[in-house]
């Protein structure tokens, strides 16, 4: 599926925060999103609004989620500390639900696949997650299918990523499926980023198991 | 040199922030510094305080750099397209030469090493920066020993990284020379990030030379 580049109307990503989100987990995909001006826009979304923060020092100022009530184009989900606490919050997690089902696409990073696990959406679906929150962020979801060995899943409008820097190469695998391996090459040697580029490929599957 | 993991004071680690700062050149060395809370602590600064956003639709607080008259222990200085308005406002150029005279390090990720240049600091010292812009960059510092094949350059206190990513290789090196390679390997594994751990090879200086 190829992006029409003079649709009129911008792609709208919508990044969801809550307190100790992972900082990486949001930046990397907002750096490859947020440079492509034309054709995607980012906000920044948690449960209530306001500004959301995590131990790593850093705040951003969130829209409350009910914002996204029709759905959005593409909803990011990343991990972190936080996520340990939000599989509980069952608010989050029907909110989650209901706005997933109204986007074309939902991107996880990182144990945001425990996030998206709880609202049952990834049953009987490929997902990956954090090589080292392995086997909690498998019973956030037990008929999720889950792939221990990927940088990156893709079923249907649902991207997994592996830990923190993989959701840059998922993103980068994102606009190659969409825009083709050349546009999302470019942008990966643009950042100077060492890109895996085949989502099967996982260099850290191996560290982990032995 | 090496970091007693006991001592009291953490490290503080102050973040410069303009208009239009590059999202990746911060929030790469931010989530690495970050997670290492018993050793560093990050603050954001910017010349006149207040809220700062960029292009991709990200925005920070940030405290007045004056708070750091006294200097800091670690400055970190993104690049971004903001840098070539920055390197002609005198005021931040000057507030830059001091703090960095009164910090123990000072590291430069991507076109930031252009502010950084801008001082006169780096005069006679190895610096590196972004591939494509690297012939502006040179020119804000006729006198800097520019290394155009560097993932990273090290001199004295100085720390300058390539490209956008290569910040997180630099941040990574840094640790490693402060508190030993296997620490800082540890913290690379624990991203899942394919770290290019030699600042001497740089993957995207034959793709930028041809």
């Amino acid at each position: 599926m190829f992006v029409n580049y003079i649709d009129w109307d911008l792609m709208q990503v919508a990044v969801l925060l809550f307190d100790d989100f992972e900082t990486l987990d949001v930046f990397g995909p907002v750096e490859i999103f947020g440079r492509l001006k034309d054709i995607y826009s980012i906000g920044f979304y948690s449960l209530t609004g306001g500004s959301i923060g995590n131990g790593h020092g850093v705040s951003h100022h969130t829209l409350p989620l009910e914002e996204l009530a029709n759905g959005t184009d593409i909803f990011l989900i990343p991990g972190g500390y936080g996520t340990r606490k939000e599989v509980q919050n069952e608010e989050l997690v029907q909110s989650i639900r209901n706005i997933s089902g109204k986007c074309d696409f939902i991107l996880s990073v990182c144990t945001g696949s425990a996030l998206l696990a709880r609202t049952g959406l990834l049953d009987n679906k490929a997902a990956t997650s954090n090589k080292r929150a392995f086997e909690w962020v498998s019973t956030q979801g037990i008929n999720v299918n889950w792939q221990r060995k990927a940088r990156w899943t893709v079923d249907g409008k649902y991207y997994t990523s592996s830990g923190v820097s993989a959701g840059i190469d998922m993103t980068l695998g994102f606009l190659s499926d969409r825009h083709g391996y050349p546009f999302a090459k470019k942008v990966a040697d643009e950042l100077e980023y060492l890109w895996t580029e085949d989502k099967d490929q996982d260099p850290f599957y191996e560290l982990y198991e032995n």
